[in-house]
């Protein structure tokens, strides 16, 4: 198979024709497949249906505490213990929330707003512009919460090893830069693993502004698919070592690895901003849901059955993944248009459409009944200056359905491109 | 037996040393009882135990949606219809949010700071000052939310019928003046039931500040302890008539119902103040907890199933509260040194110690070892002017318990008293 590039013009003229009718082929089949978000799918849901287990009066006590009650806002400490060996940190250092660990960056990023983080000279509120680091591709509802905010938002180039590092010290020598988003293990979309010389340098950051806060995202440290585990260093130990303890704040909650609907989420910071902040939440609730607590607790024990519980959860999705990439590297790859991640975990596959034709294949994708994440999502305010990337999440579909989007989505690549190559 | 105010010095130095010696016997017995906070106790929390039955997988799915992934932020149907027939709202004007009601309240504030409420001309932290309406004595953590966002408190008193309505009206035509707290239904501590008229003149108020918000936490909605159950009108109904449909957010949860760790909350509004809060919300988390709201709604199923839960919480807590009463009645009343409500519902009962003395009595219980609600805790800046409120929580401890702890209460009331008089 030749590529694009070494074809000429009639070569170019056939492929196309040949692409049009394979997709017009699948459009006819009425195809109504949503591939657009992290979701997990009812098998993996399943695996955690064993939290549900008959409950004796005596299972409601967990430390002792009637989790029914009251009390212990932050989270009981077998919560925090449990949470520690999922996060690689010290049960000291853990706060326990609700069921989503966004709602805590959020409340995070809000109470910045409202009464500053530690060591904050005003809220942010009274900034007069506050700019906040966003390494992309990456998470959108980071950049939207931001957004919201009013925050200004600075992109940051992603690479295999993590965010442009150069870029990142360059930027924090501006006081108004008051922080970075970072998912370190399987970034969204890209599936990267931050490098150890990578959080070395983000721990070792000299921020202008006193309150700069790393919002560390590890929405997937356990989230492994395919054999190799790669592990992250502490970045909260890193950061003690360099003499900011307080600058990082680390998220992570089990809603990918119990129940999306009804897990627990969780954060880890230094000791003054931890006080800070749970001085702060101690305001806004009376306590978390505790009874969930407990019932994770029973159910996830330690970080062995987590780790049990996860590679089931990989035996589920491990297929699904590999069926988008088989797809992209017979279809795709001799053709030389479009380039994609390899991850080890997480939750997407983040390919790169021919500079120009992102928007182009979405769209046709649409027609045929393909839903992908709009192009662009993975950018702050949605520009993706290529119009390259296209976010695949293959999890919530079946393997015969990711199958059928993925031979939709090929010849969505192909004709975009040779549009755009022949235009 | 003569009230303090008849007897003469000689009698007076009699009944000190009558209640100290009574004092010291109770001291000596080293009890350690809490009569803080609302708290409902273990046979109370127990009486939910039977949402954990065995769950199946088809219990899962509420309303065909699979609680235990993602999505339906906001709620889910079956849930919105329970929580609207406990608040008497419309399923629509209805949101659900996670375990606490409080957390929804300090969302709105903190919402209304950074982003402003609905018909806000910009957010609250852009004000100069922000002034809010405290009805008092009220709930403490309304206060402390509220002074945690640099608000200046304004209290306004507080009778049988509600708050001073003339007093509202006047303040509402400052235009710094955003808002009001209101516990409607047994309030916080009094037990004081908002009356008609009362609702009525609140949902009429002509306020300055076009985003003036009134906060309706309806934390008693169903919490009935005596036969008499005093309902209150639907104030969003109220507003809606008045012209201001979008004026007052009404908080309701099941903290109080099924368990105060791992309850659901809820709130209604008008429906420009839903949509907006919707939105503003929906940037905060991907959703809260639907397995507990699938978990509520199979347990809860509807009005009648949650009124008949509530009579067996009365059933429990009734005989505290009568103990409490009685021992006021029959060892205060007599010596005209104290008055108290005696609510219908609710958690507390409130007493208003002889002015000057409810601090040297707090200080009296204590060294006795029964803890109660520091004084003036139950207003704007904890000053109480009058010196005069404490508040019993009576159900978290045994009958026995608070049987005891009134004795030593009564003896606090009587010493703190007549030092004042014979100063």
């Amino acid at each position: 198979m030749k590529s694009y590039a070494e074809m000429n013009e009639a070569g170019r003229l056939l492929a196309l024709a040949e692409a049009r009718a394979s997709y017009e082929l699948a459009k006819g089949k009425g195809l109504k497949l949503d591939i657009t978000r992290g979701k997990p799918n009812l098998e993996q849901v399943q695996l955690s249906n064993g939290m549900f287990g008959a409950i004796t009066e005596q299972d409601f006590f967990l430390d002792g505490v009637d989790t029914r009650n009251y009390g212990n806002p932050g989270g009981l400490p077998s919560t925090k213990k449990l949470f520690a060996e999922i996060m690689d940190v010290d049960p000291a250092q853990v706060f326990v929330g609700g069921n989503a660990s966004l709602q805590l960056m959020y409340d995070t990023v809000a109470k910045a707003y409202t009464n500053g983080l530690w060591n904050s000279p005003h809220p942010w509120s009274q900034e007069e512009k506050v700019k906040f680091l966003c390494p992309c591709p990456g998470y959108d509802r980071h950049f939207h919460l931001s957004l919201s905010f009013g925050m200004e938002l600075i992109p940051i180039a992603m690479s295999p090893d993590g965010p442009d590092m150069d870029a990142v010290e360059a930027a924090v020598a501006d006081p108004a830069v008051k922080g970075i988003w970072c998912v370190p293990k399987y970034s969204n979309p890209d599936g990267y693993v931050y490098s150890a010389a990578v959080c070395e340098r983000m721990a070792n950051l000299k921020p202008a502004a006193p309150d700069f806060v790393i919002l560390w995202d590890n929405a997937y440290v356990v989230h492994d698919i395919f054999d190799e585990v790669k592990d992250i260093p502490n970045i909260l130990a890193l950061c003690a070592a360099a003499g900011r303890p307080n600058m990082c704040i680390t998220f992570a909650s089990t809603s990918k690895i119990t129940f999306a609907g009804g897990g627990v989420s969780a954060f880890a910071a230094g000791p003054e901003q931890l006080a800070h902040l749970a001085k702060l939440i101690g305001l806004q609730t009376i306590g978390y849901n505790k009874v969930n607590e407990m019932l994770h607790v029973r159910f996830l024990k330690d970080l062995p059955t987590v780790k049990a519980l996860m590679a089931r959860h990989a035996a589920i999705v491990r297929p699904k993944f590999e069926a988008v990439l088989d797809a992209l590297d017979k279809e795709i790859a001799p053709l030389g248009i479009a380039k994609w991640s390899k991850p080890n975990g997480g939750y997407f596959v983040s390919l790169y459409a021919m500079p120009g034709t992102a928007k182009r294949a979405h769209q046709l994708c649409k027609e045929a009944g393909v839903t992908l994440t709009p192009a662009g999502a993975s950018y702050p305010n949605n520009f993706d200056p290529d119009d390259s990337n296209l976010r695949i999440a293959p999890t919530f579909v079946t393997l015969e359905e990711i199958t059928q989007a993925m031979q939709v989505l090929v010849e969505c690549l192909k004709i975009a491109a040779l549009e755009k190559l022949l235009a």
